[in-house]
């Protein structure tokens, strides 16, 4: 049953060697691994302005454009290092790669504990923005905000379960659909502006700049503008995390799409900024800049208006989904090192890395029930992880050329160099801003996170050193029989009972048919039953006066287990009946599983269970 | 740890013949028997005059006095015929006894269902209305009604875990204190009367009076009125019930507690009755009927008002004892008949019947969150079964009686003839008129419960069938060793293999090691190491192209039973590791342990574990 709704909802298994087949191209590639990054402009121009208006009101849109530039070039540093990483490091592994290859273990754990807490905050983020759309454009969803991102996840969560490719045919349409509306909305806009000549000021900034004693512009507020902006550039380590998905050769295809995804984010995050500027819009607590901008250029209620807050939606959507394919990735590597449990390693029926989908889509859900799905809580959690792994990352990639000196070092360093020391500013100021407003969760949750990963390695290393054979193998085995004892706890002399006894009959060792008293009666019982059989096992009983049957019968085998002489075991031959329906067994006592539990802890024990079904 | 704090809350283990030491004299087993009895009478007088002054306002405390004589006749003739079952009954069981030994299984079931009901409802019943008194004593404690009630529920769990002595020591007291005091106010408001001759009409029975369109007496009104003051009679059930927990001679001594009952009952509930109607005492929303005669005898605020008050809490949730007395007693006999998991039938550390003291527990937990401990909710649901259990029991002695027809069976027919009658027409006076407010659901649940308790007959009449060993049992023994199959599966060869591995050698029959390939690399190193071992013992390697390396096992294992002859059995070793912390278990593949699940279903073979501590 439980097997054909599997395959019902995640498709049929396939082999191994299907993997190949699994994999990205470009043109499928891009959608699935830039969506992050692409749909974070549509909320990063609307971050900057947050910060701007407030302040200096019409003042805010010539800064804009220069932070807007700023993040442009910043983009680019990104991208040009991480063509230098997908030529290092073609196995993928992003930030955690780099940093655990040129800075060490620790650095590398603390950016994929970064990393890790980010990829769950895009699907929480991603999910609960992209649902806030959806319900401002049909407000009469908002009481079922919750459910409907919890559905979301779901669905996410059964898409990747799926399988690679599938995945990409699903999403990747509605992403290109994106591109295309907004590119549309920022040539009609654009071809509007120069048509008209000038445009009105929007009341929404008249007011905001009447409401504010106009501040003065200082290089706090624009470093504070810039920090805010840089969340356009969450997911540009997507793509080198992800090059193991990309069809051979994936190197090259991995670096077509990050180049591809630059130069979309720089039409898209400057197209979105210039016509905020041009059209001065003002971030409003209910209507989105991307949604006034929408209805500036193409009017309220019109059809391309709910395109671009439906696409919105979507791309947000997908943006979650990029977690899904890099989280998985991220968590199979730490396992494959030891740092995460080994499960996370293996594939599933369809050839993703379910556990790792299902542990996201655990924790995205639990943070989407806690926070209520809204987006602006959350963010505050959102951007430190970022770059925190960003920054080790470049300061990875920075050590690797200044240490290695080779070839063209000096440029590669310079760039490097700048984007450590940008990033690792921002990730400072993001740090101490958003501090109180969420962010200490995350500035405590990383180093946990660390200290459970080195836990997990140590406990990893210290089972293997327990189960590794010293010296040559052929040693280990007994070349001779040991003496073994072997005990069969009787309750009542019945057919289950029997079946065991005829098969510790014939074991090697000395026997002894067990029982514990607690009535005389039925001890007597017993005893008579079992003189009947006939066999020569002597019956050994003892009395529990305290009625605590498994106790005593515990100790008793604890005694014996201590006389054992070298390489000797105590079998025990432990009958259990087997009812066919499940919902019967409490009826019967289950108390023998919990001594069995028990029993496992002596060292020189076997647990022979014999089970007796019962006919139907 | 666990074991600490459990001989800290429950007290040391008892041994089973310090049995005897636990049981009743009259002085504490009336206290706990008849609480629930005498505790009624505190809501059944409000409950008669609910149902009368609402339609005959001043009119009402004639019929009052009379109904009130009725049910104090009803209340003999059931003591009368309690005390005959008594006799008959030593090892008690009330209407679960009489209805089954007379009228035969399915209405004895019929009676355990309803009981088993009845006292679920009882703690629910009686705790909400506990917390209720307190509440009303103590306002500014209402938010936290259903927390209170919860945690009286835990303690009275915890008491009567303890055993049954130190709970009546511990609950006894109080009620003789609810005695007294109530029989003070009935003394000080007689004399009152006396002395000022004449008492002022209460505004409230006034202003019934004028709201209602004064109806006529009717019969159908003096039934509605009788059947709602029965609720005097619940509890009564409970001596009869509880002989077994009474000191040698234990029917003499049940015998003296009913009747003493009998008698506290007819002064509390005849005095209140009185009080009643010459202080002319109408139902009020916030006052209890109780309460209002205490300000009318005591005075507001005084300290014998919060005296009455503080009391009648405790005695009704001294009735909820009764409950945890009774139930486990009735499931232990349900249990030995086979009608009801064997487990109830087992003694705890403290010589209770603890399994059915826990389930209680959970159920009233649940009754109590379930209906916010809000008693007006509970109580439609309450007097079905009680009269139903009546009936069942009354019939069951009528039948006994024109059956056997020895002695004064005549006298003591009639009696039981009048109780039947009396008891079946008010039980379908309260199933009728309560049915929508929730009497359905007791209706629905009793025949459910019957047929759950047939089918746990007939499944454990089939299990003992199953195990039983038929002819002489000297020949289900094999004189003769059968050939066996061995089975030892391979993952990689380390410590824990090898250990199994050792194990396995020296076990007679057919051997061979089972790997499941998944990645040739691996397999080879694991063949590589094996060889180096050096046994005669094969090899055996299956790929499993869709990576199911413990479905492919089980398959393989399926073939191999299927192949075994007669008596052989396939031995199965399986090496596991055990790690000292369970909270490392996460980090380690669990399906082993649902494959031994599935390789248990086999009906010939033998699971072999053999654990492999890790060091620490």
């Amino acid at each position: 049953m439980f097997k054909k709704l599997k395959s019902l909802l995640i498709g049929r298994t396939l082999q191994s060697t299907e993997a190949e087949h699994e994999k990205f191209n470009v043109l499928w590639g891009l959608p699935i691994l830039s969506s992050d990054a692409i749909s974070s402009v549509s909320y990063a121009c609307e971050e900057i302005l947050m910060v701007l208006v407030p302040v200096v009101a019409l003042g805010a849109y010539k800064p804009l454009l220069l932070i807007a530039a700023a993040i442009i070039v910043l983009l680019f540093i990104l991208v040009f290092s991480y063509r230098q990483t997908i030529d290092n490091y073609p196995n993928g592994g992003g930030s955690y790669s780099v940093a655990t290859d040129n800075l060490g273990h620790v650095p590398g754990l603390i950016a994929a504990s970064s990393l890790s807490i980010d990829y769950i905050l895009t699907v929480a983020v991603s999910v609960s923005s992209g649902v806030a759309a959806i319900v401002s454009a049909f407000p009469e969803l908002l009481p079922y905000k919750v459910w409907i991102a919890l559905a979301i996840v779901a669905l996410l969560t059964l898409g990747n379960l799926r399988g690679i490719r599938e995945s990409s045919v699903l999403f990747g349409v509605p992403t290109y659909m994106f591109m295309l509306t907004v590119l549309a909305m920022i040539f009609v806009g654009l071809i509007k502006v120069l048509v008209r000549g000038t445009v009105p000021v929007e009341p929404s900034v008249q007011a905001a700049a009447a409401a504010s004693s106009l501040g003065d512009m200082s290089i706090v507020l624009l470093l504070k503008a810039f920090s805010s902006g840089c969340t356009a550039l969450t997911g540009v380590e997507a793509v080198s995390n992800g090059i193991p998905n990309f069809r051979h050769p994936a190197q090259k295809h991995a670096k077509q799409v990050l180049t591809l995804l630059a130069l979309i984010v720089l039409v898209i995050f400057g197209g979105v900024c210039t016509l905020a500027s041009v059209y001065k819009i003002a971030p409003q607590h209910d209507v989105t800049v991307m949604a006034q901008i929408a209805i500036q250029v193409f009017g309220a209620h019109s059809v391309m208006f709910y395109a671009v807050q439906v696409t919105t939606a979507i791309i947000l959507i997908m943006a979650a989904n990029t977690a899904f394919a890099d989280l998985p990735l991220l968590l199979s590597l730490l396992g494959r090192d030891g740092y995460m449990a080994r499960q996370f390693t293996s594939r599933g029926a369809r050839l993703s890395f379910s556990n790792g989908i299902i542990l996201l889509f655990l924790v995205a859900s639990v943070l989407i029930v806690v926070f209520h799905a809204e987006t602006h809580q959350l963010i505050p959690l959102y951007a430190v992880g970022v770059f925190l792994s960003f920054t080790l990352s470049q300061a990875g990639m920075f050590k690797r050329w200044i240490t290695r000196r080779e070839g063209n070092w000096h440029h590669k360093a310079v760039i490097n160099g700048i984007g450590t020391a940008v990033t690792a500013v921002t990730c400072v100021i993001i740090a101490v801003s958003k501090f109180t407003h969420g962010a200490w969760m995350v500035i405590v949750c990383i180093p946990l996170l660390v200290l459970l990963m080195l836990r997990i390695k140590r406990h990893y290393i210290h089972v293997r050193a327990n189960l590794y054979i010293e010296g040559e193998g052929r040693n280990a085995i007994f070349r001779e029989q040991p003496a073994g004892h072997i005990v069969v706890p009787v309750q009542s002399v019945n057919k289950s009972f029997i079946k065991a006894l005829n098969y510790a009959m014939y074991l090697n060792g000395e026997k002894e048919v067990y029982h514990v008293s607690v009535d005389p009666a039925a001890t007597e019982k017993v005893r008579r039953h079992y003189e009947e059989l006939g066999t020569d096992i002597p019956l050994v009983v003892e009395n529990a006066p305290y009625r605590n049957v498994n106790e005593v019968l515990y100790e008793h085998i604890r005694r014996k287990h201590g006389e054992l002489g070298k390489h000797e075991m105590l079998t025990v031959v432990m009958p259990q009946f087997i009812i066919p329906k499940w919902w019967n067994n409490p009826l019967h006592n289950q108390t023998a599983r919990l001594l069995k539990g028990k029993l496992m802890k002596f060292r020189n024990i076997a647990l022979v269970t014999i089970p007796y079904i019962i006919n139907e």
